[in-house]
């Protein structure tokens, strides 16, 4: 039994970047490849965190579309999704590589990941370029979505991810952002839900019943007033309850 | 007797970005241009924020370097950086006159104000730009810098900026950050700061002697975990003093 | 009887660009605003050749998203429009006017330009935000299209553009990149193309009949290695004809 | 005998980009890494163009400087140019790599390319990034200058790149282009200047007499509306010339 904490790093400028803070509590880090955020240097250093701490390091490509963080959707071609992949993942394995380190996993950003979860045909565009560059990565996804879905397909390892503070459907996905009950407010029931997803792989879902989920590594928010303690916290509890941190699938078989 | 509390503000995406929070607790907002960081979507929002506050709007130019945040220095001719301004300027003052606001000053951001500070031709050249577009607008530097002197001297108003969490020198200049004592800890440390720049504008420089200092504005952090939670004490020590918030030389005379 | 040559101009670096040969030849520019291409540097360049040749400027605003030179299609809402639009044609103005010039016109660039002919929401859209930033400024656009349509209903100047290269369907619309006559490839035949236009606002479309247009103003393309011998070639045979060249609706009636 | 045609592409957007025209008369592409120009799918459209024409592929990364196409000189630390290089290979290779090609050569583009000419330090920064990436990769930089002395002393093999319409100094360097007579105006004079660069490697210098220089490549433009007429004469002479066309150092030794 052991469990993985993952966060976005390498995507914020200055104080509002507590990267450095964040990775005594995390177990595999995102970093952002230079197109939606960062830049050779941020993704450098985050590099060089995550291997002092000993933390998995993953890809975190998005969209070529800085000024929006790459959030927001765009209509993209196989080809040029497998040319947007393929970019970001050997500009950051080729920092990672010379300071002696290797890519772990490959977690889309923003609106591509988000837009990968229900299309098929871009999740496979996805997946077919983690593959093509190096199939022994590992491809994060939305749980139960059609992202680890199309990496299942091709072969690859991939991780299903959850969330702390999102309420679930029944149907095992997320209730939608614009709804009033999207977000769970209060870290005693989003310490609850980790408990839940942790142990049981299940989830209370916002109609009360209890649902099934693969759950095999929880997303920490990195950016935020209140990241870096709620981070402190969900470490702490997984520790008390006597769930070790790893990496999803380092051994390749991480659930049984 | 008045103050103003600035904040630089539009730089953020997602979680990170706290200026909503902030609105309540400033009097003037440095809205970044779309060169360093933000764009016009994040202006705009930022900008509705501002009027509907009652918090005046500052343009805050940085050299377009979005990978870097504008912090990487550079070595622009004086009609290069005419035109960056005046870009910037440009740009943001379209939003907001469209939604019936009015430009009110401009802050530097970052590698372009501290090198304006010591540069008296960059700070000439960054004056002479602000005054061609318009030269009723403040121009806001480093206190007792060349960035102001050169505003001066071309007839600008201009505000010398104080930092609360800085430590000073006895010439009046900041400790430089590669000092182990360049920064001021402690809340309580850096209020009693902000309670003598502004009452009496003095500051008691690392060396232990008090120095007279002009402080029109006060810099508040916008962005990391502790940011909000300061700029709510900033705000309530001045409320408590009984030292209302202006922006700086709303009547061209804000000392008197 | 006048007519009007434009170009798309400080788009390109380096050997690229030849918008300084091109100046003489055409009345009048569009200049990248910064976003799909351009810059502050660049487009202070070109609105200092255009004033120097008496050429009319014009913002050529396009997406933001100079990966791409804004040629990708994008879903932005009405607001993102907007502010994508105020952007551009602030920054553009600042450095127009310091230099002692004024805007005329208002012409998109690519995707923008290509989905406000057909998208009536988007055209309406990019013609509030130039009323809203200037009202006397000419909108210009495919002719015949939505974008030269929502200019009119909200009041403004418009002027309707013709390709001399592109071929025309029978109702007046250009014949689809896609299809192989699309084209128009030899010189004589472009020219004739121009004096149908410019003399008698026709064209013979690919079915063989004339079809009325209107063709206030023609684009000439400002790259590609062909470009100046064309914009030459087009400029000598206007000369020919006796019409002399002015930017459209400088008297607000140039058609009568 | 020998010699190779460079060029510098996927840099230029639309009718401006003459790449595909450029390929029969050229032996070595270098390949804009998304930086200072270009980007995922532009690089992925050059790959398969050069793959197809049988024409060595090579990196050439440039300055974070999209908005002056990496033109303007930075100061950068010898990690942060590290980073810059192993960002812009790493893409560029996984691109390559997954077209089933191989990545032959390393050029930088602009100010990093001349300023890397003449200062030891940031040559020295070059070359240890090619290395530690990959050490058979050939770094290609200015004849006689630090960057290819720089190559050489790490162990890399180095390729001297010459210019056919640039004049020489006595001592081998270019004459700087801020002089009269720094470009070489005709095609003739540039055909002789080519043709004593191949056979002889020598070139007649300003001042009359004929000096030595190393002359592995000559380097193309591929912008302007004269550059592809001239590649193709450039590609005819050395053709009628019986110097056939190779990239250099394919051999390790492409000089004996």
């Amino acid at each position: 039994m052991h469990w993985d904490l993952n966060c976005d790093l390498g995507e914020l400028s200055g104080e509002a970047n507590q990267d450095a803070a964040l990775m005594p509590f995390i177990s595999s880090a995102n970093i952002a490849c230079g197109l939606h955020a960062g830049g050779p240097e941020l993704m450098a250093r985050t590099v060089a965190l995550a291997l002092a701490h000993g933390v998995a390091i993953g890809a975190h490509p998005g969209y070529d579309d800085r000024a929006h963080f790459g959030r927001r959707p765009q209509t993209l071609s196989a080809a040029q999704v497998r040319e947007l992949i393929l970019y970001q993942l050997g500009a950051l394995e080729a920092i990672v590589r010379v300071q002696g380190g290797r890519l772990h996993h490959v977690k889309p950003h923003g609106a591509l990941y988000n837009q990968a979860a229900d299309d098929a045909e871009l999740a496979l565009a996805i997946a077919t370029a983690v593959r093509d560059f190096d199939p022994s990565l590992v491809l994060v996804g939305l749980s139960g979505s059609a992202l680890p879905q199309a990496g299942h397909d091709l072969g690859l390892a991939v991780a299903h991810e959850v969330f702390a503070d999102r309420r679930y459907l029944a149907n095992g996905r997320l209730v939608p952002r614009t709804e009033s009950d999207a977000l769970i407010e209060t870290d005693d029931e989003a310490l609850a839900q980790i408990q839940a997803l942790a142990q049981e792989g299940r989830v209370t879902a916002r109609e009360g019943h209890r649902v099934l989920l693969r759950a095999d590594t929880l997303c920490l928010h990195g950016d935020g007033p209140h990241a870096l303690a709620f981070a402190q916290k969900a470490h702490q509890f997984l520790t008390e309850q006597g769930i070790p941190l790893t990496p999803p699938n380092t051994d390749k078989d991480p659930h049984e």
